[in-house]
């Protein structure tokens, strides 16, 4: 395809709102084309904000449309079964959030029904596995440098959960779904067994909700995983995960962000164990967001007919610098630096 | 400008490849059309990898092209003026790699070029800008809760330069002049006198280069700058900026990223410093990241008529096993997970 | 006491005879007086080293011996009911390393023999209550500034357990022991109930041994623990401990040492959480070590009629660099340094 | 010597009472025989703590003492030079507080009586040589495995100076002499040139005072360094010190404490460059001064007639829960902890 990949979102609250801002402004080679949501007025005032989108009322209308090659459903979960068999239907390639279902039996209704149609179309919204340092560390474990994978050990913290219909069971549902998955990316094997364990509450807690929960998962080959789950921290939004294999470790999320490493030295089990990480190669890898940033910056400038970022007075005050800089490195002495009177040059940046 | 961006690139070695990677593969809005290289094999092979694009001998005929907006200038510095002058004569949104020409007094008939056309065009590629944490240094310092800055502290290293041409000087114009703008973006003002020190030289650096060098900058207001550049640091890419405030301090780069703050508790100077740096509030800010790179794999295998990530069947293994996660929170007790025969099902990813 | 306290140590293997030189040589207001072992020549040996200590074949003759106040136990578990009574009956204060004895039957009869005696003479080697970071991780979670605890979270790693006859109960016994003790300090309360889980070994086990394993711990109060104790984890030694509290968490024992926690800014939980730690108040807080070394190294060398540490030279030679640097300060100009010639004065150190 | 060194202080302010304190208390093998204080009242009261200790009004009787075999003198640095030469007259150990004298020309005065009197005598306080971070990083510098050492950069901020007489001196002559002295003693060289920078002031610094400052050392085999002192940070007593090396770096004092490190990996410099530091061997190497606290809490619990730190029912506890974990170990059951009615205890601690 080297047309855009034409897109409709499905569900506009905070996530599907998220995710149309991400379509139009973010991300190469999509058009956003249709937005659906029961809160018409919110989908209708939603789709205002972006040139040529369109708001459809019945969201099996949207994922019908002739100009609609994909669908992202933001929706809540209980509607995900239809809405996914509306799209497995009309051969729209679709990411749906998390849940897939709310059940098992209607998810594995959906895996048979994507089965039948005779080719893959479904991606589901579990997206720590594209976050840069879930996949760092999962390229770790994979190369069998650490050895075989053991145990694995997850934090995920929430600051509080304001609704006052929360109940203990979308903590496992809505929250420990996210390390269900990271589990199963990870060891690359289904879970067999899960305990959940109720401490004592926290009081910030609504009465009757067990929060933290602590997770225990078995998997196939017999490793395990512990969790905590705990959805009224106060504090704010923690999700970190240790790998433990047998040669060394992994942690993704360590406060600051990064990913950190325990392992054997170069020298072996003889040597001394280290901590820490890998230094950057090159600047291409320490600045690739950066770069990303500074380039999308200057296209929608352009595109408004603006100039943002350094100006050319900037890229001559430095130019100016080094070359003092330069003769400074001769004598070793301070050279000062002396700048055309910008007053003169009113339009300069 | 509803339409995108039409951009052509003049270089095309390895940061200009990057950036028409870039281009064409992660930057909404924008396509590229053109590039340019005085190795026109290299140019047209690139040109060959990407749909709809193609190759121009003449870096001026480039910028003149009627289907030209914007031009990203990834050339040697030597020919920066003379393609900025053009880009500005033909009315052409210019990112024009650092330096921004070889001399100051060639930046500032730069600058006055483009004043003379009367709107800005011109944007440096000082990215450092543009790199997520120092917008946030930036941001802190200039909050004003820290105080006004007082000293800056910098530390720029590359592992080696293989190249036998390579000068002392170069370390000034092609390093240091990332830190003369982040000097100069931080306290937004200018530098008025630089020293530049010489240390006995690493054995690693080639005869006669004087590598590491150490830089002082004073600022217009009485701020002072240091900044070590090592270019044959031997380890890796490494860029620190710890800027020092009346009431505290904020640190890009410290090892395994991120920002990291020292200062004031709540209660004052009578309380405890602290030091650490900020929570995520939500799981937007943690893996914003994540979503923009998920959704763009998604539109990317969708483009291609594949589906890449999680599938169907990790879908509803994750329900499942929350399904008996749901259970166990009621009993306590260790719940066995018990999924669809999937050599049934020899189609799920 | 104004006398020294007399002790005697039974065991001298490698933690003992590591008690033997600590009480020598770095602990003030002790004097050894005497050793005992089953090696008789291994006590010999140790007891030679130390001016006016001696060796004694049976461990209670030491006990009872008229010039011992006090019995550091370092023997092997099984040996350690006789010789506790022992100490009881004799009146000395006893620090018995853990276990305290191999089973609760016996460790209760050593309770209830102290108790009969009427006043309490037994201390037991837990000795993460003594780290510095155990005890300000402590202080905090009793400070009831973080609200209650609710978890625990504990690693426990070895470089490996080279012994043949090394079976699974031993990680329990000898290596969770110290996170029974930790659980049942920072709570305040006892433990209800143990789960210990047996994922699939590592192969740097020996066969037929579990290991790593996972221990859950249930507090009286409601609260959980988690704990991993590896034994065989190659790296090194870890011993990592998060407090999960109601507004906070507490962590001992990250990479690089240290506290660090995540809690509320003084804005309350409207504000963004924190992660980090304190920094020291003053000099003496955050070279307290450094100092007793040095006052230790200055003792210890002047007791042998030498001069150890920066000598009279170094005092010159850094008062004539401050007082250069005091002139540099007003021209801001380079001082240069002039130092007599150290030649002339051969003796200096 | 077989005996205690018999130790007389002088100058008991701040930091002499703390060396009385230490060597009362937490240093082996020496004796604190008198303590001798302009303010005769404070030295009195000193004294009157600690058992055999007396005060001695006039510091030079006290050098003459015929009980006192060693001084450490913490008084003011304009007094060190006749007390020191009494010192070294009397053939006492000293240990000298920095700075050593108020100007060089002094210093080489007890430089030059200390060598006439042909035996060394004077330590010089420059406690950061005995920090075992610092101790660490020379060692690390001086394996060889980093090759040279190129660059030093310090770090040294204070909270706050309230003394309404402080001058920008003493930020040079107290405080910049500790880095002045970690220039000399990491590079085992003599430093030949001082530059002191001023920038424009913290609005919390007395009118007139230049805090921060900017010291730039150049060594007499060719290498820099740069040091900050700011001692009114607001914020807090941060020391931090980064060596660069030809093939790495080593950093004490970043926030949270202990040494880290990039350096190359195994791989040399093909491989990627790696940040971090090194996990403990074992035990007695991570808990080594918590063996030392538990040891001397014991002795001085035991020389009280009292018990600190866990109990025999602790002990007794942890084994009981231990004895559950064992059984567990081969159930893989949650197994209850049965502990005997502490109330039937009445006396267990
Ligand atoms: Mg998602
Ligand atoms: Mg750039
Ligand atoms: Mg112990
Ligand atoms: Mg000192």
């Amino acid at each position: 395809m080297t047309n855009p990949l034409r897109v409709g979102i499905i569900g506009v609250g905070t996530m599907g709102a998220d995710h149309a801002e991400r379509l139009a402004h973010r991300i190469a080679g999509a058009e956003l084309v249709a937005v659906s949501d029961p809160d018409t007025a919110r989908a209708e005032q939603l789709a205002a904000r972006f040139e040529g989108v369109r708001s459809i009322a019945d969201p099996l209308h949207l994922v019908a449309a002739d100009d609609i090659d994909a669908v992202l459903i933001a929706s809540p979960g209980f509607v995900h079964e239809e809405q996914v068999l509306a799209c497995l239907e009309h051969g729209r390639y679709t990411l749906c959030e998390k849940p897939l279902t709310m059940d098992s039996e209607s998810s594995l209704r959906l895996v048979e029904a994507e089965q039948k149609g005779g080719r893959p179309l479904v991606q589901v919204g579990f997206m720590r596995r594209f976050d840069p340092d879930y996949v760092r560390l999962k390229a770790m474990v994979d190369s069998g440098d650490l050895g075989r994978m053991l145990l694995l050990h997850n934090i995920h913290r929430n600051k509080s959960v304001p609704d006052p219909s929360f109940r203990s069971e979308m903590i496992v549902r809505d929250s420990l779904v996210h390390e269900v998955d990271v589990a199963r990316f990870l060891f690359g094997e289904e879970i067999t067994e899960i305990t959940v364990l109720s401490p004592a509450p926290t009081r910030a807690a609504q009465p009757g909700v067990v929060d933290p929960q602590v997770a225990v998962f078995r998997m196939e080959g017999g490793g395990l995983v512990t969790t905590e789950v705990f959805v009224n921290s106060q504090v704010g939004y923690e999700v970190r995960c240790e790998a433990v294999a047998e040669r060394g470790t992994v942690t993704v999320g360590q406060n600051g962000g990064g990913l950190s490493t325990t392992r054997l030295s170069g020298d072996g089990a003889a040597g001394p164990g280290l901590w820490g990480g890998v230094v950057p190669g090159d600047y291409r890898e320490r600045f690739a967001a950066a770069y990303d940033l500074e380039v999308q910056a200057w296209v929608d400038a352009s595109r408004r007919g603006e100039v943002v970022g350094p100006t050319a007075w900037d890229g001559y005050a430095a130019t100016a610098v080094c070359q003092a800089g330069m003769e400074s490195l001769h004598t070793g002495e301070p050279v000062r630096v002396d700048l055309a009177d910008r007053t003169a040059l009113p339009g300069t940046g």
